[in-house]
């Protein structure tokens, strides 16, 4: 029923185009969409606040629910933008709706015999957690508080109740700060000689009250008003004015939220249920938030209040426990949940009070779950047809995906950690996913330190500085008691993959004497440099000691699995993997790529027993023992592609021709010079010739390899000679190279499997590269081909990963048969940037400067980067309408890019293997976008 | 008279739609006219090729030509087209022509009693010299040739040009190499012990002829044929032939001429200057060609043919003596140069012969001129009427422009040289142009070694490798004895605008022996390491000894300004100049400049009494040690601004923010770890405690700067911090030199001269880097105004180098004020090519290959980074239509990117001081296209 049906004052909805309509009662959602006649729920929501709706949501349903009403976000606007004064009628209208509210609860505001208590909370379209106010248990004052104790027999509760009014009152409504109010609580019990806010009785909480009065009096000086009208008169200013307050207006800019939605206020009959044994309170889950099985998951406690069920003060009972304490309340309860789950197609969080044997739902939410809980979910209200299988892919993120994928502390571990009290904050900023595990340390040389020595690191700071990233670098995770998700440590650490807790305020760091106490109630715990310790940068959590952590196994992941199977028909991206050695193809493979969409050449390179061989090539002296070496390494590279090609068979290879500059696989520099200095000082002590003689060859070998270092370095070797550049200059390597290809491809289809290998050209920019280097793919396939007396297919491409290419891709695609997108150096020459310089260094300050929004390393930069990407889609496809394109840099496995790729139009992303599974959820949500 | 008026065969074209012209008479131009109606000269030039078209146009002007006809280009084509048959018709023409030819001279061909002689040159439309076939003299055979011993008297003669016509019509007719008959005449030498041809007799020419017959017949097995009609027609197959011959297809491959163009064949009767007194030849140009005074000049012989003159083995007299000798001839030959420089409306090249006091003109063609004349006589021309100024800008090409500016050797010193025979080579490849003077050197090592030491060195190899570049870039200048304009010591020496004379076959070098000789006719020099050597790069030459080198005057440049200013009526780009230091600044505005493009303030930096500060600055690890070293910089960055506004007063001057790495400032990495190695294996050596205290305390200074350098090392600091990053993460560097910007100008604007100062940031490729330093720029600018009571106004802009800054520009322009191109960057970042890692090193096997077809940091690439340009003019426009762009980089003095920027609608285009002239006339050029 509405507001129109109240008696007073008359309701303007009588007259059709009167004064609008600011109030709704939790039952006049018919009339709200009546009159309103909105076009979605999201309009519903928008008027009413996320909060308010769904209480009128569950009173459409008949669930019962605490009488209560709404004063609409409209009301809101209207206030803020006149002047802040309460629109014309809407005051009276809420009146009126508080004379249905006594109505029904056969209570009345402020009558000491039988008080009617509201509480007013804020409620916007979207959730702004603790960003806006609340006040609680209005119409208390001091006569009925009375009353109240003649009702419950408990005067304790009546006066930690009236407290709460009192201090909430003062603090939201007449901006006393909080401080104060702690500061007589903290005396109170001084004088008791106790620590908990428990062991206070009643009478001390009613001392309490009265010196909160007074704090107010001092503050502002104005009386706490005793008139419980003024009350809710002034909350309902309050809860409106908070929109605009500094907390709300931070968080909306930083989560983007419009600024013009205003908040509803919601008023809500209280409910109580430490009415004796027919009352209780408790909270549930309608499905288990940690595995996602479909059981009822939840605590409730018998005679108590809201609060104590998480307070955690009181041993709670399991919701199971209800059957046989209330039966019908349980059945009555189960019913709800069903009801609630098949309404709003989703697990749902609930809370409620049962009242004197009445059960009241007071809240309903979905519910937050780990990800493996909402893969299952998902899959099983797929399943159960509750929603459809669209709908089951786009409430799993990709990031849930990543989780399940990445070693985790498993639930079970954590619990046990908790039980045996090893668990120091349970709430701090998550600043950077996954789990850790390593020792204390509490700088950043020592970090780097020990990290050499092999150990595992966790670096504790109280917040990181620039100086500090080379610790950072070396650390397994990183702690902070200083912070929120965009410090300085979150910024790294997530530019890092690193995992990071931030903002561990309970940490007492003391970096000189190199430890940590955290003061929790019952206890007072020391961590010192050495200490063990494991971090969630998932949930915010640090434990003491060594959890275990559990390795990701895919195949056991049949839930997540079938997500994926239902992704992989929604999706018309193409997921293909980067495979360097067959293990990696294999579980690309197994992960569900389609194809490997870039195989480095030069790892293989660096592998022991090949290294050697490799420098003997880079070192040699003349043509002839630089063609030996790489005869050498022909059967080794032939081996490992054969090895690839098996693992992929029926699929696309495409493997990319040796990239980087020559002198990365020659010793370093400085270390040579040392070497060299520390030989010279050694031939000062020895004696026989024998002795010279050696060392003296030692250092001509020295000075021989440090000569043609020297000769090979660059002043810039990421824009130096290398990529396609290395195969004009030196065509014997890229002839090499080719030859193993062709000969693994044809070895592999003699065995009888299918080959699709494709040669990829890296760094080209200009289309006489593609030229020369087709040449000679051409002149070494019609050997091969002669040698072996057949044929096969071979595709010939390029990287896009410098802007000239993108630029001329027209061009580039008349030789080109297909393109890739190198976006790592395709990010760092549009930018001008060199990632191995920017990333932990400049990139961290121009993040916190807000700068750079994203790290445009790990998502990809759409205005700028984006635009080449586009560019050379299109101007590619208009000389090769069919050509294939995708996507092989980092940003082939990040969700956003993903997006962006489905956008631009290219025919597949290819990324790490273990990212495969994402990139498959991420391509069907894009799609459906 | 057209073809059409001979008799035999019946002329074609009597009958109009019947069978084409094939062949036009000298003076048939006007039938030409009437029956092909060319709407231009450049159509008559494509039918009747360059030389014939200009025997007909001298023909027209009643200048006296031998008589003569043109066999079309068409009739080229259609012979090629068809198989190598002469298309129908064009024979009888050929053959009435001849008839033609017999009738005007009273000469019958083949007659022996009085024989006409005729040659067959090749004439395409655009000129290829050398790469098309002659052959004269035909007509010449046993009987002919006593017939015209008895006409002239000389059989010495007779039989040098009989021989000319075998051997000619057996290498360029028959295909028979040509050195089997250069080595029968060096036998016949021989036999008589004579090494000059002149030595030779009659009888021995005529012994020679015989055996050049018998050569053709053992080679080819055929008879020399001595049917006259048969020379022709061979002759005539065989230059329309030569038009597919390799080195015309080459030559017009490498300068574009279409291939479908076909070659002309000019038949002339021949002509002869010794017979007699009466008779003679000369070469002449109707101004002077070196300095371009309005002077008749060349040189003439009595009783002498053709080639005696050019050859140089006859003293030839000045073409003034000719007034004494034969005033009648002289007067009508100054008359008719008149009237061919009136009508050409240019400086003409002529040949002329006088047969028996009859003047004949054999050729004229604008003729060849140093750049100094050049310019004289284009601005002469046009102050004369003879041309307009838009024509005599179009008559002086930049590079002539660029080398009256650069040192060069004065016509004088190189005529000295040649007068004492210090001239070695006078026609090598001129492979890279200016002037050089230094010791030879034969290897690369020593040619660095001696250059550190100070000395000039030319580098002088058979030709290079890119294992000699280091030592080409120490060289003053290059010179091979093998290779042309596109060998790799052309390529490295243009890249680095080092003077390079290539290809100097006549140099035998010994590298082992470290010595060059070479033979001349009448000596052998032998040049040792050490020696002096002069080259000329711009002309080919090579002198031994020290030439004098001119140091270029603009003041002195009379015609040179005057061109300019013509220039500057013309163009609409502006041209600007790079400028650091005043003195560079008042030279670009004598220079004409009209605003300072580019000011780069680290060059300041760098100076010898700045560097410690600038060192101790970086080295600061406090920032109150930094603050105190930029408080000592700031006066001396003010100072040079203050020179460089008043320099530029009234006019625009861009000054840049500091942009290159903070560790280009301090010491070489390497060189430290070198430095601190040697002296750890010294300490080995010392004794006293004192030599002991004093190394270590050395050891640890070095290794204190060791540390900052490795802090500050990056992989790749071209794309690391610097630029606009460097003003993000340290503004107190930023906030010193804007200080110093605005001081400067306030204290400027004091003076009372007007400053327009402009802050630009570098490297910028994000909006909101220009935001973050707009603030600070702003902030400043307040301090400083509040401080000095007064305001000015300056703009702010930003550089577009990094491939996002254009991507963006749009974006870029709500911030910046102004564009500023950072070419050298933008074609680094967009092509992924660091320009000190790849010139001098595979950039020049990419030229070599024809990779890339030009050095892209030397002319703009347009299909890539000229796109980028064109986007972000259209881009930024459109945010703020008004917007000032030009360009700043090496570029803005490269005459083919000047006409980019013209094109794509640059306001101005900035470069050295020393090119401003250029960019002037070249932007003068790119309006007129």
């Amino acid at each position: 029923m509405s507001i129109a049906a109240v008696k007073e004052p008359e309701a303007v909805a009588k007259e059709p185009g009167s004064a609008p309509n600011w109030v709704y009662l939790f039952d006049a959602l018919p009339d709200l969409e009546t009159q309103v006649k909105p076009t979605s729920w999201d309009e519903v929501r928008a008027l009413l606040g996320g909060k308010g709706a769904n209480l009128a949501e569950m009173t459409r349903l008949d669930v019962p629910v605490p009488p209560g009403f709404t004063v609409t976000t409209r009301a809101c606007n209207a206030y803020l933008a006149h002047d802040r004064q309460f629109p014309p009628g809407m005051w009276e209208q809420e009146v009126a709706a508080m004379r249905e509210l006594e109505t029904r609860t056969g209570k009345i505001f402020g009558d000491p015999d039988n008080p009617l208590m509201v509480s007013c909370r804020s409620g916007a379209k979207f959730s702004m957690p603790g960003m806006m106010d609340t006040v609680l248990n209005i119409g208390l004052n001091d006569q009925t508080a009375q009353g109240l104790i003649a009702l419950t027999g408990n005067p304790r509760f009546v006066y930690d109740a009236y407290r709460r009014l009192v201090q909430m009152f003062g603090a939201v409504v007449l901006g006393v700060p909080d401080e104060p109010f702690e500061q007589i609580i903290a005396e109170v019990k001084q004088e008791r000689g106790v620590t908990q806010d428990i062991d206070l009785n009643a009478e001390e909480w009613m001392r309490i009250t009265e010196r909160f009065k007074g704090l107010i009096k001092s503050y502002r000086n104005k009386e706490f008003p005793q008139d419980p009208w003024k009350q809710l008169e002034l909350a309902t200013r309050a809860v409106f004015d908070s929109w605009f307050g500094k907390r709300a207006t931070d968080y909306r800019n930083a989560t983007a939220i419009p600024h013009d939605l205003g908040t509803a206020v919601n008023i809500q009959t209280v409910v109580f249920g430490n009415m004796g044994e027919g009352s209780g309170t408790g909270v549930a889950f309608t499905r288990n938030p940690v595995d996602g099985t479909n059981v009822l998951y939840g605590d409730y406690l018998i005679n108590a209040q809201g609060e104590d069920v998480v307070a955690g003060i009181r041993n709670t009972l399991p919701i199971s426990h209800l059957r046989q304490d209330m039966p019908v309340i349980y059945d009555e309860f189960i019913a709800i949940c069903d009801k609630l789950e098949a309404h709003f197609h989703d697990m749902q969080d609930v809370e409620f009070t049962i009242e004197q044997g009445k059960l009241w739902m007071l809240q309903t939410r979905n519910g937050k779950r780990t990800a493996r809980a909402a893969i299952k979910i998902a899959v099983d209200m797929a399943k159960e047809g509750l929603i459809d299988e669209k709908t089951a892919l786009k409430r799993v993120t990709p990031e849930q995906v990543e989780m399940l994928l990445h070693p985790q502390f498993s639930e079970s571990v954590k619990k046990e950690a908790r039980a045996a009290e090893r668990q120091l904050v349970s709430k701090a900023v998550n600043a950077s996913p996954g789990a850790a595990v390593g020792q204390a340390v509490f700088d950043a040389d020592t970090a780097e330190k020990w990290a050499k020595e092999g150990k595992s690191v966790i670096m504790v700071r109280p917040e990181t500085k620039p100086d500090d990233v080379h610790g950072m670098i070396a650390a397994r995770g990183i702690l902070t008691s200083r912070g929120g998700a965009t410090s300085h440590a979150a910024v790294v650490a997530r530019q890092f993959g690193t995992p990071a807790v931030c903002g561990a305020d309970i940490l007492q760091i003391n970096v000189e004497q190199k430890l940590f106490v955290v003061q929790q109630e019952n206890r007072e715990v020391e961590v010192h440099e050495g200490d063990w310790l494991s971090i969630d940068g998932g949930t915010g959590e640090v434990y003491l000691g060594q959890l275990e952590t559990r390795e990701p196994d895919f195949e056991s992941e049949v839930e997540l699995k079938t997500l994926l199977t239902w992704a992989d028909k929604t999706r018309t991206l193409g997921v293909w993997a980067n495979a360097d050695y067959p293990k990696d193809a294999e579980r690309a493979r197994r992960y569900g790529a389609e194809g490997v969409g870039l195989c480095r050449t030069e790892h293989m390179f660096f592998e022991t027993e090949r290294l050697p061989i490799v420098q003997e090539m880079i070192m040699a002296t003349s043509k002839a023992r630089r063609l030996a070496a790489l005869e050498a390494l022909l059967p080794m590279q032939r081996k490992d592609f054969e090895g690839i090609f098996r693992a992929m068979s029926g699929l696309p290879v495409i493997i990319r021709l040796l990239d980087p500059p020559l002198h990365e696989f020659l010793p370093a520099h400085d270390q040579l010079v040392q070497e060299l200095a520390d030989l010279k000082v050694r031939l000062q002590h020895f004696h026989t010739l024998s002795e010279i003689d050696t060392a003296l060859s030692e250092v001509r070998r020295k000075e021989d390899v440090l000569h043609r270092v020297r000769a090979l370095s660059e002043a810039n070797p990421m824009l130096g000679l290398r990529g396609d550049r290395l195969g004009i200059i030196m065509p014997e390597i890229t002839e090499m190279q080719v030859r193993a290809i062709l000969e693994a491809a044809i070895n592999v289809k003699r065995s009888g499997l299918e080959v699709h290998p494709e040669i990829m050209i890296p760094l080209a920019g200009h289309v006489n590269e593609l030229k020369v280097l087709k040449q000679l793919v051409e002149n070494v396939s019609n050997e091969v081909f002669t040698e072996a007396g057949t044929t096969i297919a071979v595709k010939y491409g390029t990287m896009i990963e410098v802007p000239r290419a993108a630029l001329t891709a027209d061009e580039m695609a008349t030789e080109a048969e297909f393109f890739s997108f190198g976006t790592n150096d395709l990010t760092q020459t549009t930018f001008g940037i060199s990632r191995d310089d920017a990333e932990g260094r400049f990139l961290i300050e121009y993040a916190e400067k807000g700068i750079l929004p994203d790290n445009p390393f790990h998502t990809i930069d759409r205005d700028g980067v984006g635009k080449l990407i586009e560019m050379s889609v299109r101007l590619g496809r208009s000389t090769r309408p069919d050509m294939s394109m995708g996507i092989c840099g980092e940003h082939g496995g990040d969700p956003a890019s993903i997006g962006f790729c489905h956008e631009v139009g290219l025919n597949y992303v290819s990324c790490s293997p273990f990212r495969v599974p994402i990139a498959r959820l991420a391509a069907a949500q894009a799609a459906m976008k």
